[in-house]
């Protein structure tokens, strides 16, 4: 009963065999590999874009990082959502990669929007050369709350984004969560909403550590490559980044698996629906949900081996009645039987 | 015939297979899965090493950043080879992850010396705050030219370090095809021989991409794992980084892989000892060959399909006795017969 | 009528003298001139610190960048107001000098507060390896807005500081206008309260531009002289730094002016009181204020030749009687008249 | 008698006179007075460059370090000499700026040759990603042992850089000394030469501390006052190296400054050459000596109250004809008599 985070399960069978399959002989390094060039053409006709740039790393933080630097200098700032990724779970990584630039919070939720985005682009120019420039905004979707950025919402925002000169990041950590959910195309939710730059995460959807970074304009990407190596993020045995990825691509996995682990999480809301006392923050849209449960609930829980993160107070200790907030998270391995044992034991 | 690398051969069946064997259920992210916690213990052991430091990253470039980055100040030069990997090969990653350190070079060759390292130490330092600090000292065992420092050499340059209070670094991605030509102890070939910190390498002797960092004192442990998070460098889904390591170093396959390499490269000087007109720079001690070999030669072995670096000049235009610098390099899996094939070629 | 800033009024006539006075013959470069000596010596007994470590720079911003670069790991953030000249007018300096840190915003006002700083100090642990780490916290006194901390105040701050171990900052540009105001000693104002490190100024309160940056602890000295050569901010002939801070600490001169420049301020502020529609945000304690006035008045104030800073809107166009926010700002070089004068074309 | 730089003596009376002169009333700051319109429309007429972009810094190191981190890219190297100030005095500054950018050393003398660039140039390029991409050229004008390249010389080397499509900064911390003695044009000695950008010196032949940094193409030039701001090198009270540098321009104060430094030199090598056992290393070109002098030269001269830099070994102990390497700097200011007494003492 492991719903603490899509980090955590296994990879996808087909994943793994892809890795098998692509051990055998030589193979040309650093992105040489004719697996590359397949997953480039993929990823290419996936999202309508013939001229995309298309590179592999094997963590979240290293898409993120490398696309903003790319995108950014180091005396602009970034517009981001107080709670995104690159903000709070990155370790400084986009102030390293982009040799110090700055993160501007916007709003006060896990969600931009037109106004807010606005008002915060606004705010960073009254002082010329004193503060930092305006960079890039980045767009968490799906968001850390696990919502979900309508295409019009997107387009929103890129399109004040745009009225500013300033380039548009979309962290897409899960991507394909959000795509299933939206039921659009890729490239609707990326270039055709205003996308310049995307991070396309293939890890917390059963690869055992993949993204993409694709740059619909490929202008500068002989810069990226450089950052990249430079970053220590260059696979000399790139084989196994593009398996991964040519199988996570290959039969719709991606697709799948997202819409497996969105309908694992449509389960157990469903299922935390019937308990007393327990209040979902947001209605799921993906595979995340936050909530509040009580305290006599978490215990029954914990006690019963549940993981997921109680995001404050003491299981143990306390008013059995009182509220603690939490996060589960569920990817495409979780078995019916798993949530649903999770539900009954909340349920006590 | 690939001799290019041994960054492009294929993993080692055992190593894939622990990979699959990983690839159960839930394990906890970021470094604390169980496999994890034996490779820990595993390399502690194999290192006589109780209180060992031991991090996982995925390529030799980061391993190298993060553990100088660790040791060495931005207002530090680091000292190392003229031909050093994170001289030449690194884009400068050492100096992002250093904060803009310096690299000083030492001597005019792949191997450093008593004499040179104190000449270089001591030039360093006549400018107080004006000129770059003195830093850590980082030598490559087996060096960029395929050759081996002795334990005696090592130790000379380890106490010249120490006599001006400098830590050493062990660029250790050919670690494996050092310690079976020396025949010594992976204890005598690091901190018995002064060394401070390792990368071990896995990547270049049959696993996928792993590498582990070994700090002897753990002093500032918590702080590497904060610059490995910055980085991006720290995997989720870390236990197939561990699986890897944990079959590396199962049933001795590092030394074998490391013997087979290294017997191939035997085998390969031995028979190019029969070309007429090959002149190999060093007697082979590891794994990698560079030579003279006349423009006849080479043109042979490219039409005949024999992949390897060809430092300078072409193959296909020129006086066919003219002599042009070349590098080979064999890993675990390349057979006898394509060795053979490859002499036959050069021969004629 | 100049009230735009204290940073564009002359240099007091003593400063100017001590620099045509310091103009003679040789002197040791890069601070080891004769005059740095007597400097070292004076601030040290000013504060009653004979232990601190004394540094000169040309900037405010060099002074505060390099002085939390000495303080804080580029893994780490700095606590500081949202409108702190840290974040708000070095162009992500700070960021640049510490390596890429972060700054996290303390509540919503120019002063942050016990409260506001441990409930962000409290937010920023919650990830591990994930997250920034916490870093020193950095104090505006005067603040950005004009008020001063009281002593008290700055002692409740640095007290919830040291309980999560960390250190403490004061950014002291306008050091002399809040302790003249406050009737306390250097000490009192700083290391009694549990301040650290200071960036003691001098460019606003009279000198063409020099500051200190001071440390309580000079344990890390050395690496801040070495930070500050990296920097580009040691001077070759360093004399002409020494000769200015030694004429403002030379007679209470510093006191004197920043006394003059409060007093100054007073006068505006009491002028202003009688100003039909004029507004003032906080009484003023130092020598700046923040005041919406109608737009009328900023017209005639315009009109008749006044600088200082409208923050919004436009004054020639709209509503006469619209309130529009500006920032005056009094150094101790603007005369009576000039803000009777002032005053008078606010009255119109 | 002070002959160890050209860093330690006095400014000109002119210089400082022009300070107490801008010392009147407000002025605006951050770059916007008055004297700064002057200042940069006298320099785009010296240099016959009328859309040069000219800035001012206060020190050589922040001249050079903002120049080429504007120029260059983190993942580039910069090419210069190997005893170049960039290289050994400015503790890894280069480096910070530019984010972590590398320095190739070219050749083994103060004077780069057209060979010696192009060997460096070809040899940072056969790595593709994997080594650092060839970045701007470094000239040092006068060199670091005081010898000047001539304009043959100077468009030799820009014309190797203008090959693989490099650009060319000059350090010009003695431009003034190069240029009288070349007896050109400062345009002959830079932009028609293929210089891109200077860093024109007044520091060391009679300013208090300012240096120009001046960009013939204008294009990055908005990019350059965001790094000056980000580096703490905006001066609010930017007057005072207005003025410095308007004075300096003004009467050829600098190329008379730079003419009796000359001279001063040449009378002390005139001098010396009838100092029995005295070796120059250069015949003098501007104001700088590198000379070998028995130990009891350099006995008698230090007993004597000689300053300058002894580079090697012991006036007082060993042999009295041992042969002892050092360095005499010359300024505007020192006296003939006193020279004349150095070489008395010298001649015992």
């Amino acid at each position: 009963m492991f719903f603490a985070s899509d980090n955590a399960g296994p990879a996808h069978p087909q994943v793994m065999q892809a890795l098998m399959d692509a051990n055998q002989g030589f193979a040309l390094p650093y992105g040489a590999d004719a697996i590359m060039d397949r997953v480039r053409a993929r990823i290419r006709e996936i999202f309508e874009a013939p001229d995309a740039a298309v590179y592999l790393v094997a963590t979240g933080t290293a898409a993120n990082s490398l696309a903003l630097a790319n995108m950014c200098q180091p005396f602009q700032t970034v517009f981001c959502s107080p709670v995104a990724h690159i903000h709070e779970d990155e370790c400084n990584a986009p102030e390293f990669y982009s040799g110090g630039a700055k993160l501007t919070l916007v709003g006060d939720s896990d969600k931009m929007t037109a106004d807010s985005l606005r008002a915060a682009i606004e705010a960073e120019e009254t002082r010329g050369v004193h503060g930092p420039q305006r960079g890039p905004v980045s767009i968490t979707q799906v968001t850390e709350r696990g919502r979900i950025y309508s295409l019009q919402e997107l387009s929103a925002l890129t399109s004040v984004a745009r009225e500013f000169g300033l380039q548009c990041h979309l962290d897409g950590a899960r991507f394909a969560n959000a795509l299933v959910a939206l039921g659009c195309t890729p490239a609707e939710m990326t270039w055709k909403a205003g996308i310049d730059a995307v991070s396309f995460g293939g890890t917390k959807n059963g690869c055992p550590g993949v993204e993409a970074v694709i740059f619909f304009n490929p202008e500068r990407s002989w810069e990226f490559e450089l950052r990249r190596k430079r970053g220590a993020h260059l696979f000399s045995k790139h084989r196994y980044l593009s398996a991964q990825m040519e199988a996570y691509l290959t039969d719709d996995l991606w697709l799948k698996s997202a819409r497996a682990a969105n309908a694992n999480c449509r389960r157990l809301a469903d299922g935390l629906a019937g308990v007393s006392g327990v209040a979902l923050l947001h209605d799921p849209q993906a595979n995340m949900i936050y909530a509040d449960m009580p305290r006599a609930v978490h215990k029954r829980l914990q006690d019963g081996g549940a993981v997921y993160y109680l995001l404050a107070g003491d299981a143990d200790a306390g008013d059995p009645n009182e509220l603690l907030p939490c996060r589960m998270v569920t990817d495409w391995s979780i078995s019916a039987a798993q949530i649903d044992q999770f539900v009954a034991l909340a349920k006590g």
